[in-house]
């Protein structure tokens, strides 16, 4: 509870990344790193990585760095990481069928359950080692089945009402690959994907970083 | 070039999201906005929202605020929009056929021209009006065509030889949605697309703000 009156969501978009270069690292057999290598890698200045890991107070040790192993544990317990999430996905298009069989999830504790979708040409496939069910049987699965994650692939215009059905179900979170923006009451935590964004910024260093 | 020295990854990262809000703000009528609605809006304080627009040279007006249009159009300008990008997908998987498909790209100027893949199953499909030609044309298609965005839908382990084709082809931005880091020359921007990190922030607040 501490920490979320001092944490920005500008330092927390950061920790996944911190996660996945302290990660490599110990994958490489190093034990420790300096904030100032740590600062190269992130494009970050050396005080403000301290910042940021003091934030959670992970402290490193003056004239000897962070352990690594120790930096990457304790983020990993921040975000969640291997707490065994369970997600159903809605929607068993393109961008449904490319989250459910995204590599990288599992590692990390999200463990997909389902999909559904309204396409009878879509009910009952197998993706990624689940099955399709169709749309309907949503609310009776919600009922018999604990999940924490819920993941909108549905058009725009069906997201809303989506997602009221995930969050009657019990669903705490929404991963929202929908272009439009949810309402959801408080304590249900919704994170939009907005794909057009990561374009926009290579758009921007493709026009300034070359000259 | 005087934009370059000044402007942090932080605040290019944001603009996107000024960008998304103020057309929402434009399309519902709306002329002016002051910092402090849209910090509301976007998580921030008001003075910094005036620090990540004054990066820009765009000064809004003491009591008055910032003209919408006016504001809207300026960030467009800085993030390339509308200057018509042509974009190539190398991969016709799942991510592939989401992003040939994705609605909002064409809006912004990224017009996909081309998919590429080496299964002979996907090669002469039709995906959103685009035919999927055999990998091995690729080199020729870059001879012949222009091409400034290659998005990379590619397994991790052919991620950097696509990546030098694209380069050696005259692509200047990569778009990469493959699970692994890739080099290129100076001059190449890269935009990685990481899934999971958006996942994780979903899971921080999950954890942290329904407390």
């Amino acid at each position: 509870m501490e920490i979320r009156n001092k944490v920005s969501e500008a330092v927390i978009r950061r920790l996944p990344g911190y996660y996945r270069y302290l990660e490599q690292l110990e994958q490489s057999g190093l034990t420790r790193i300096s904030s100032q290598q740590l600062g190269a890698r992130m494009g970050l200045t050396a005080s403000q990585i301290r910042q940021d890991i003091n934030c959670f107070g992970a402290l490193g040790q003056q004239g000897y760095g962070y352990n690594i192993g120790e930096l990457r544990a304790h983020i990993a317990e921040i975000l969640g990481i291997g707490r065994s999430n369970n997600v159903i996905i809605l929607g068993a298009g393109n961008i449904g069928q490319a989250v459910a069989q995204y590599p990288g999830f599992a590692n990390l504790g999200f463990c997909v359950k389902g999909i559904f979708d309204v396409s009878e040409a879509l009910v009952g496939k197998n993706i990624g080692g689940v099955q399709v069910l169709h749309s309907r049987e949503l609310d009776r699965y919600l009922e018999e089945n604990v999940i924490h994650i819920g993941v909108l692939c549905v058009p725009a215009d069906k997201a809303q009402a989506a997602a009221d059905e995930l969050v009657c179900g019990g669903v705490k979170g929404i991963w929202n690959f929908a272009p439009v923006d949810i309402a959801v009451r408080e304590g249900i935590s919704v994170q939009n994907v907005q794909l057009t964004d990561s374009l926009l910024v290579l758009s921007y260093h493709m026009l300034n970083d070359s000259i």
